[in-house]
């Protein structure tokens, strides 16, 4: 047995390895397109796997698909879903930016696995033809951008919006914990006027609350779903009614509220949509680098930093420097953060650069927006568990630093004005003395008014 | 008379020019950042007028504030708002990053006018303080993001969404005209079956109609004023009531539903809600970038391009090249895309690099937000008067091109199947003669079925 | 027997694979950065390889390695640098931005390999032990950053640079296969004065070639190396001599001109030497985005686009449209410089957030750099061997086209003057005409002189 | 007298203001694009005086121009050059890509001024015409990328590297001032082995040294010009020679080695050597973000931050925090940062949009490069008069972190073991103890022997 079979397309015959699913287009794009390693990432293979499914069930439903072929593909497209097929998706992002190849990798796959299941012979593309019966109405035009958005969609609902959750939670918990301890504020970096530890977690927490409405915000745009739009937006060689049944057996199928996109054109030759809900993850990403950034802050030291907090320590940070712990899961949220803002900018660029009736970044865009929401959501559960549960309050050190602190004179401007309180908090700060001792000595208030108007405690609200 | 007259700060006396109303902290920025040339915008100037406005208004509510020294403030402030004062506010963006000296600058301005309203000496604080009576019960950490969340908010509503409603009109008032016009379509810019121009118009103008619906959605986070949260989130100083009296009394004046923000910690140390909102600018200059290539392309020769489309002809176009014209209005247009794109990369990285209670990189987030409003506003109408309504399709040559596309090989499908239809087109391609011809060479159909399947007509829609 | 075995390090036991060389500290990785799934890079494993041989050698030469424990080390280091250990290096990029887990990974896995092969026991760290013999007057903090360096410098010499040279060559042979194919030129994408194709091509192979020239002139800076820096960049632990030792041996390991770095506290704070050798890969980049668009521009149609030149068909181009062939090749071009645009602002953030003596997002960074560098190699080869060098210019639409142009009239501007030029080429093209048609009716020249003086040919130079 | 003149075009009359010398074009690009009000920067126009005069020049030399014209022309050039005419260039820079309107603009206004000088009417265009003679041999195509690369080389020669000089320069020096105080390093934000405080300052002053390199290395590509390639890069109507001396005479008039470009279809079509010198300005925003961040940390306090530096305090920092003195010069900065990252993304994005022989983002292209460069230039004297010349070490607070330091156990490591080291830093990390007090008690050394090998001025190198 030679390990190979010939495998047929328009441009003639070609060797695929024996024991694979994939055909002659799938085997051409492996050898034209030798470039990196990053395969189409596992979502989309499976959302692939959901638009095949929902294509036969519609064309079945609409009496274009005789049933026994249907079903044996719905059946070979069930084995993709489910990722039992994973090696049969050899193809690297780097191919034709309309994912034709992939989508005639999901065509080719889905046919011999069905061939095989009704005891045909692979390659012969009977009974099932990966164009005719697998492809039936569709086109790559308007299936992989569908698949594109399937598997978005599913992502952000499954994996990230669960993983910010659970960070929220967290960090609100968090914030409740700590409501009772009063510490310095810092703006500009330099001391300020006090708040509670508890309030400056609330402003995290209040960060990932509003990052789940945003991106939760950009579902609706997802689940307008291009299919039906064939190769142009017109929909030619698709039936009436196939984008509509499509699109229902989809939300059937996944549980999402998916319909069909009411403009075609612009659902094949843009994908604002994406490009728009990436705008969301990019936004995630600044929220989550400013707390990531602030948590390594506030724990660092141990001794020479602003050591407020004490992080978590999950191994040991040095090579060389015996008994370091470092923040580390502060360092990789950040560099998630970096990719996801870099990726945004491949995003815009892919999206901003399509042509007439088709954007050809599509696979691009795929990758790069799938990546985002998996490390995002990825980062979030690890930096929850492996960090933020764990925080613990430097009680002691918060107490000594809210107490040396000059930016509470600012309690005496309703008292004594503006001015008067600078000339207090310059005086202690130049003489190194404490604001009390430096606002006796000009005389500007007593020390029961002192006592009675400098309370950082009474310093965290209003009024 | 000298010029100059002194002013005083904590600092302590300086020089300012004699016939301008900003102190001595206005002019400590002037000479301690001589960086650029770029002002703070005009939009952000007037919002901070506004502020201004608003807090006087709701501290005497209050009963913080003298209603005499109150009413003389507001007066004052409704010069920064319709602009009269603009000479006044000579600040650069390249300042502190918390926009403490805009925010001085106005509180220095509106003082210095209340004053000489009221009889006083310009400089003597007396009887209307910058700090304790324009300023009361506010921080630059507040009054900043909020005259940057009501410049954005009424450049969005009052200049921005008008200027996409006429382009989105604009554009779909051609694709009505142009309903009826069948022509080829293209992917990877190659020959594809026929679509109409209509439909292809109804693209861009869904993007842009989506686009509108996109930048409205950022509007709620943008009414979420950060008033009241004082120095670092907790409203110190400030009334019990302040925050809701003023977002209310902002309300008022603008017409535009702005409320307190519901976590000042939040509001005060990050402006995720302007790089959320500007991810929506973002989204759209990919729209238009998309729509202004488009148009260059489709009215690209006279001769030797695709000449579909005659766009209208405005100037010159060459120092050299007599009676040549150019897509010039695209190319303004794509020029505006790429800068709020880079935009968008500024906005990013200044959000991502908060620390603690403040993020500080106000100034610069607020000039490039309100210059992505502006530009995207201005360029949208000028796309629209100087280059869509005018546009003109080329009918002749639309017809010749559609006629001539062996991409109409796509009708047979459903007909003869994907592989036989791949044989006649690659004839017809290979020998440069018509779909029919090599159809009827090859056997595969007669005259009267080719004629009968074949209709670019029929080909614009499903079923 | 159980399958694991117990590594320690100073956080305590912990279980490993048995058949696998790392330790403690990489399994612990493992467990608190389950995060994506993209592994640190091979030709960063292969450069830590690299690093570790040379540190035992230069630590051999100077006295301070025992040259048994430094011989075991070396032979070790060696199954590294071939890939013999692939296995063995399971981290992801997420992980602590110093990349001290994948320098303990390497640490570990060198030691025990070293261990096994003196007969000693995996993870008794006797007589090899991963921090005091391979990791020998180094830290992470010079070592990762050094290999970042080997590795990015390694992949441009070998890699990058070829596939340019490449590229340009098929660009030069092109050009010089047109040079006498005279076509018209576009500006604006719109008809302007004539050029040879050769000389198009001409342009393409001079931005490959300073692209060359750019990447090139990064390497000096890659050149420098951080080792000897130690923990905080004033070599503390390591043995005078050390770090310029270790530059020869890597130098004459890989026969590239490292040293090691003037500053050892730029090297281990900051990455602007990475990040300016991507500015370099971004340059090439756009390079390349010009020329991917331009190649699938000139090949547009068959029928309906521009059409001059034929790219070559290598696979059908749609899983609807039979018959149909793309510009593939072109297409995941396209999508490699989009990526690449976006790696560059992923690489400036990472870069400009390091703080004190330390940058730590290094595996972000190296991650990013090597992508590019591996994308823009593979596509520049798949873009020369796949397209390139296929392509054939279609003369007789190219001359129809120049034949037909209105902007030859530029010819006319030394002769009759801008203004009459302008008046001929409006005529010809208000009424459809040809210039001399139009020259001759409106009397500013006659058929002579229009035929001695507008001649496409001659027109492709000055004078 | 009207207040308006009739100038006229190819297009036809158009009033003009009476009292500007700009013409026709000039007019209706003010008419046709009303977007923004970003002018054509002064470095810009002072360029095209350049390029003007010395086309004039060269012209002739060549004998093409008559000199009574050709010194009219060079006088209105120079009137360009020196500002004097800057109000008669009204254009901003969202017009057609080519820049055509402001190269239009130059000639009109030299041609007009040449008129008046030479007793002509103004818009007579005799005897001077504004592109029979002032643009005489030039296209629009050449001869703004020419501008753009005199006015990019002589603001980097003349504005920047002087700034970064400056800039650097102060940084050594402070390195120098504080090279004998020892404190402690910091990685991953936590307490790391020591250094000098000189040795950090050495760092950032490498940082520019390297940066200034960069910069200047782009120099050379941006010495290439344009000019004599007129409309697409052939060179048609400029006489032989041309070329050549147009760069001889730019070269003497600016004393910079300007050349003509080799091949001038790359010269006209891309901008690759702009993107590629802003990728240089890029690399030194990273490299500036992370210097001026390190500043302000090392200054944050001045009670509850590291404070181991004073940043002198130039201005009030806070509208209500009395006394209160922020790190405004590196925040500045930090923004200037940002805006040159952003910019860097713009330029990217115009440079890859390139098609055939044009590239049509030259005026965005020019805008971000000169605003960059002016931004950074400025804020480098502004850092270094208003913060770096100034910065005072807090020698005591310095001298307790350092003693405080746990990472000092690391120069145990050669004596004792990684693991023993660690050993003692974590038993002295849980009891709050010295290091010395730790290690006794787990007897691993004596007191003399910790004395001998813990002395932190001989941890700051090798050996």
């Amino acid at each position: 047995m030679s390990g190979v079979r010939i495998e047929t397309d328009s441009f003639g015959p070609i060797e695929v390895p024996a024991d694979r699913y994939w055909g002659a287009q799938t085997q051409r794009s492996l050898q034209n397109f030798r470039i990196g390693g990053e395969r189409m990432p596992a979502p989309l293979v499976r959302a692939l796997g959901i638009q095949k499914r929902a294509s036969a069930v519609a064309n079945m439903r609409l009496g274009a698909l005789d049933s026994a072929l249907g079903d044996a593909i719905t059946a070979a497209a069930d084995a993709v879903i489910d990722g039992t097929l994973a090696d049969h998706f050899p193809l690297v992002v780097w191919q034709t930016g309309s994912g034709t190849q992939s989508n005639m990798n999901a065509n080719e796959v889905i046919a011999n696995r069905a061939i095989e299941a009704l005891g045909g012979t692979l390659g012969s593309k009977t009974p099932i033809h990966p164009n005719d019966h697998v492809n039936m109405g569709q086109s790559s035009n308007d299936s992989f951008p569908t698949a594109m958005h399937i598997a978005a969609a599913e992502q952000i609902v499954h994996h990230l919006v669960p993983a910010l959750e659970k960070l929220r939670a967290a960090l609100a918990a968090k914030a409740d914990e700590f409501r009772d301890i009063v510490k310095i504020g810092r703006t500009h970096l330099q001391d300020a006027t006090p708040l509670t530890l508890g309030q400056e977690f609330s402003g995290y927490a209040m960060q990932i609350a509003y990052g789940i409405e945003r991106v939760r915000s950009s579902l609706p745009q997802l689940y307008r779903l291009a299919q039906g739009g064939t190769a142009v937006g017109t929909g030619l060689n698709a039936q009436i009614g196939f984008a509509e049944a499509f699109a229902e057996e989809v939300a059937a199928f996944t549980g999402l509220p998916f319909v069909t996109a009411e403009n075609k054109f612009e659902a094949l030759a843009t994908h604002d949509s994406l490009v728009d809900a990436h705008g969301h993850l990019n936004t995630l990403a600044v929220s989550l680098m400013k707390i990531a950034n602030d948590l390594r802050l506030l724990g660092s030291g141990p001794r020479s930093g602003i050591g407020e907090l004490s992080l978590p320590e999950n191994e040991p940070g040095s090579s060389i420097m015996p008994g370091k712990v470092n923040p580390t899961q502060s360092e990789a949220m950040t560099m998630v953060c970096a990719q996801v803002m870099g990726n945004h900018t491949t995003v815009t660029v892919a999206g901003a650069t399509g042509h007439f009736e088709l954007n050809v970044f599509k696979p691009v865009i795929a990758f790069n927006v799938l990546q985002s929401i998996r490390l995002l959501g990825d980062a979030a559960v690890s930096l929850t568990d492996n960090c933020v549960v764990g925080i613990e309050a430097n009680r002691e050190r918060i107490a000594q630093l809210v107490g040396d602190s000059l930016m509470l004179v600012t309690a005496l401007n309703p008292h004594i004005g503006y001015d008067n309180a600078a000339k207090i908090a310059k005086k202690a700060h130049k003489e190194g003395t404490g604001l009390k001792q430096a606002g006796l000595a000009l005389g500007l208030l007593t020390e029961e008014q002192f006592d009675a108007w400098v309370r950082p405690e009474s310093m965290v609200g209003p009024g």
